[in-house]
């Protein structure tokens, strides 16, 4: 029995796929610190859990497809903070931010046109792509200056005919880069300029430290009609699991024909819905709490990189991630290497080979992604048994 | 700034499509009972809160892509309890039985490939096919006899070298037609002869009328490669709104490799997923209620509906829907009539018109999909309204 072609050559997650060998390790009695995966480990805000012990309907009913009246407010109260007007009909409740990017491609792509994203990107871009049967062309970023965009021109060069749509996610996953308002200027300019669809995925919004600001496509009003942003909850409020995310544009058209695919599934689920719709009462103090963590964390994690100068990396300034080049030419087996052969004080850590990140075959293969989504402590142990198991594999393997 | 082909020609929902026509009789203090949607007005049981209330995780974090374990377990118990064996790498918990659904397709379809379809079907078979990019190549059933399946011949008829799979609905959603042990086994070998896989959609399993049985099409192991099942608990426990179904193949090639799917989505709602687990304790006589309760609300419908000579319908044995072919040219016009324009006793009546359940243009024109999920006065009023409205309407348009 032949399965499809597509599905053949999806590929699995590259965040996961070293599992098994983790679990090995741990039935060998080591502790996996996991620096792979995007899993905060912050306490989501107690509101989420109060609204869930009040739920009292006593049928679980279908909502509408678009979201619950509630939660769409919630998501218009947190978007007039920000100082954006949104209504309701701007804004669709999907299944996490994952379900927003795939019905952004399906909305803006026919099978076999293009969206064009800067490498290397959240792996998963490369799967709903899939699904849709749209074409990822990337254009390169780098480790070396951090991850900035290249020139308009460079951009530009990756346009044809079947172009639909640029990509971003801002803060970035994996690389922890922050555009600038400039560097968001010139990708609303791309867009204007050649008719195509800008998809800001803004999910790490409040992760940004150093006291910089997030700048959203959503402040290009110019644009407006050309720009979705892709939002979710998880990161946000540490709530991975709740799978609530949102599609938003001022392109109503856009929006409206878009709530085909809402209905084709019905609804995201009902009592997610109403508990998320409560966190817009998280106090402030949470997110300064949550970000302070995070800046001390990535502090921690960076300057440990910086003890070896054969690593390639800058200072992430946003989400809880970044990409280090090693000096190594196989980083699947140097993960796979760590988790196998290497431990300190019975502790290993799992790490993201970052090949799964790029869409051009050959790249990223030695470099890595991790994640600072784990307590200090575990932190410095992590990174530091990373350092010396670097050193380790360097006198064998290269 | 053009959206995608796919998404323009994708349909609204046909069971929602008249809510404005709704909110309007409404506004002018009408009650609209609504015949139009599949939503149980049956509790949810109890168990299913209670966990939710002990649900005491401090972080809601991501789970396993493919369902946690107790989920799983769940599910391996409850089809232990139908005389089936089933793994846990033989199910992938999914968003509801649509994203079963559309995972079944993506996995064994490539775009431009074909499944094969009953007609009239349950209308979101389109829009996942649609988002596939997967073309439906529908077969017809009638109003005449009960949406029984035509001739082995007749239905290899529509295969073609593109065909991947032949996906039913049993019991039926929209027919309420039970196929027979025969008429499976005749799906089965033709999936066998012509190397097709068969997508059985078995969420309303438990609802079947009349001491009959409905048939799963894993009792047939002599195909089960070739054997895709969706489930849900939706309609099994009145939990729409919980988002749980599930794909199941004892084909473990085809699921490790659709685990990329569910990958991609990262996982299905942790909280509805933890309540979901506990609905297997749900008590036997719970099950032995709803389907009395649904038995007898069919014989009042139909009941009804049989005191009109021109009304084209067999009695339904499954589900809780029925297809009635009317003695009217253009259903659309009469489901909106009867919203806009014609009410007993400050009541009136939501319908939804069938043609959005065919593939085939033009088919359906003079159907009506009626469900009967509402309480029996309800029922009796809206079937009443009904039926006193047609005679009316063929007065003013016949």
């Amino acid at each position: 029995m032949n399965l499809s072609k597509r599905i053949e050559s999806m590929q699995f997650s590259p965040i996961r796929k070293l599992n098994q060998y983790a679990d090995e390790a741990r039935s060998k009695g080591l502790k996996v610190i996991g620096l792979n995966i995007g899993q905060p480990d912050i306490e989501t805000p107690s509101v989420f859990f109060e609204s869930i012990k009040n739920f009292d309907s006593k049928v679980l009913a279908y909502t509408d497809s678009k979201g619950i009246p509630s939660l769409l407010d919630s998501f218009i109260k947190y978007y007039n903070n920000l100082g954006f007007n949104l209504n309701k009909d701007e804004i669709l409740i999907t299944n996490g931010g994952s379900e927003a990017l795939l019905f952004a491609m399906l909305t803006i792509c026919d099978p076999g046109e293009e969206i064009i994203i800067p490498e290397p990107f959240y792996t998963n871009y490369n799967s709903f792509s899939d699904i849709a049967s749209v074409n990822v062309v990337p254009f390169k970023t780098f480790a070396e200056d951090g991850f900035r965009l290249p020139s308009k021109s460079e951009i530009e060069s990756k346009i044809s005919p079947k172009t639909r749509g640029i990509l971003i996610s801002n803060p970035g996953n994996p690389t922890g880069v922050v555009y600038t308002r400039e560097e968001i200027k010139m990708l609303v300019e791309i867009a204007m300029e050649n008719d195509l669809y800008l998809i800001s995925d803004e999910v790490y919004r409040e992760f940004v430290y150093d006291d910089l600001t997030a700048v959203s496509a959503l402040e290009f009003t110019e644009a407006e009609d050309r720009i979705i942003i892709i939002d979710s909850i998880s990161k946000r409020y540490s709530a991975c699991g709740a799978r609530i995310g949102a599609m938003i544009s001022k392109n109503k058209t856009l929006m409206h024909t878009a709530l085909k695919l809402s209905q084709s599934r019905l609804c995201s689920p009902t009592i997610e819905q109403v508990a998320a719709a409560g966190l817009i009462n998280t106090p402030k103090d949470y997110f300064y709490e949550v970000n302070r963590e995070y800046a001390n964390r990535r502090d921690i994690l960076f300057d440990c990189l910086k003890t070896l100068p054969d690593i390639i990396c800058q200072k992430p300034t946003g989400a809880f991630y970044l990409i280090a080049k090693l000096p190594i030419k196989d980083s699947d087996h140097f993960a796979t290497w760590l988790l196998r052969e290497f431990s300190i004080d019975n502790k290993t850590v799992m790490i993201a080979p970052a090949s799964g990140f790029y869409a051009t075959e050959g790249l990223g293969e030695d470099e890595v992604r991790l994640s600072y989504c784990v307590n200090q402590q575990d932190l410095k142990d992590a990174a530091n048994i990373l350092i010396k198991g670097l050193l380790e594999y360097k006198k064998i393997y290269v």
